[in-house]
């Protein structure tokens, strides 16, 4: 379906109930808020559907005041599976009527599906249907949207951004977002829990194959005080460091070790995560495994000398 | 003067030498390269003249192929004042013709002169320059000019972002810049000396004023062995903790301690280098100490305290 039968769809409904994934990103948050208050605005009754409420995100839940009413239509938005609704999932399941994403994976089964895979965020789809609902950019919205593309892009540096991502950040930006403070709370602020566990993963930080592979580790006891958002992206540590093709991060998790693997210069993720049972993508694959903390990270060792 | 009257200055000319600054970074070296580039398709010689060649712009230097000429025109790019030229000032002092620059406290005395300081780097002059010169974009000059945007802007993260500044990025992406390969370099990559230098950096932490202020520190023993590109940046960790609103980095140097403050909240870094002789902006100062590490840690806790 094209983006004017998306917004001609919205238009013959009144009370919208906007889903949210679990662990929620400024991507789902910032698209889901953005539609919601452009609905309002043209007068319709709209909330957005969250599993939690992150402090981080506070300045976007205060734009919507909360209303009472019966929702009669219900869109998920940047949302690629069901399972991904989390707690939500039992309310919601097979309730989706209109269905709008980036993720090419989307498997959402709904009447109505918009999936645009080129768009680097959710939020770019959104600002284009926003005019075509007959509703206007505001500032809020501008910062809705800005904290969706800048969060899902890793501001602007990840290669999802495309020239049409920047002239939609430009007019943002035009539009009056808040994009420095916006930038500053997204990338530059970190909690003392956050800064302590990264001392610990670069204090255990292990070097094998030459060089060329950087194993590091979370453990429960070293992340049980700290929230999903402050762990988040510790994944992406081993492989920033010059010369490893194949960083490593082991989480462990109540019953098994949960391996993120990130790779360099080609080298397949995928098929050396399908060695334990796990697979992705060339670049970022993930796997499970059982044993003490020690044994996990001779397995992976010994693999990673084995493929460099 | 206009740009159009720069470029028509230039082209009066035949044989170049553009300036950089000590220390370069990216900026300085993607604008100097791209117009030397320019230059170079115009049918003019041109050099680049730098203090240090740094490993990670290797992808720039190999563009230009060096040719054997005497310069009789230089030129300076995001140049603010003669003694950034460091080592190169005895030979350049008072030789400048022509300064771009987009640094408003921009001091160098040349004939001409073209400073911007609306713009965020001196590549997004540049970028308007080339077509004036009559030369052609293409992939070389658009990497240049991404790499000098891109770092000046912390990836299009700080404030002095602009909405000219993502439109200019959209156009170097739609001429094929490696925007995600630049980035991946400049901020995804680190030495493992540097990795070693942040966790000793997060280990020694202190916090003080109800952790309201943190200070870090680097002695000389901890960064001999490192380069100058693998110490910068350790000056923008501690603000980034929630809650701090003065970030002190104080780096030994042979003589004495050099000290920076960034602040948050409005909290005025300037007057609070003041009080030990030195100065700056609001939310970003330095000073000089003398004593022992422990005697200026000191001074500085009392200091921050009496100020929160």
């Amino acid at each position: 379906m094209t983006l004017k039968e998306v917004s001609d769809l919205i238009l013959q409904h009144n009370n919208f109930e906007i889903l949210t994934h679990d662990y929620p990103d400024g991507d789902c948050i910032g698209s889901a808020f953005a539609l919601a208050l452009a609905l309002k605005q043209i007068g319709k009754n709209a909330r957005v559907i969250m599993t939690e409420r992150l402090n981080k995100y506070n300045y976007i839940y205060d734009m919507l005041t909360e209303s009472d009413f019966k929702a009669e239509y219900i869109i998920s938005t940047d949302v690629a599976d069901e399972k991904l609704l989390g707690s939500n999932k039992k309310f919601y399941s097979g309730k989706i009527e209109l269905c709008i994403d980036h993720h090419k994976s989307n498997r959402i089964d709904a009447p109505y599906k918009y999936v645009d895979s080129e768009a680097a965020a959710a939020g770019e789809i959104i600002f284009k249907l926003i005019p075509l609902l007959g509703a206007k950019y505001n500032k809020d919205i501008a910062d809705c949207l800005y904290t969706a593309i800048s969060t899902d892009t890793g501001c602007f540096r990840y290669s999802n951004t495309t020239s049409e991502t920047m002239r939609i950040a430009a007019e943002l930006i035009d539009l009056g977002c808040s994009s420095a403070e916006i930038n500053k709370s997204m990338f530059e602020t970190k909690s003392r829990g956050r800064i302590e566990l990264e001392r610990e993963v670069l204090e255990n930080m292990i070097f094998c194959a030459g060089g060329k592979c950087a194993i590091v580790y979370t453990t429960l006891k070293m992340t049980e005080n700290l929230g999903d958002d402050e762990t988040e992206g510790i994944a992406s540590i081993p492989r920033q460091i010059e010369g490893v093709k194949i960083g490593i991060t082991i989480r462990e998790k109540e019953n098994d070790y949960k391996v993120s693997v990130r790779t360099n210069d080609g080298v397949d993720a995928c098929s050396f995560c399908k060695r334990f049972g796990g697979g992705g993508h060339i670049a970022a694959s993930g796997c499970s495994l059982k044993g003490s903390l020690e044994e996990v990270i001779e397995k992976l060792k010994t693999a990673a000398e084995e493929v460099l």
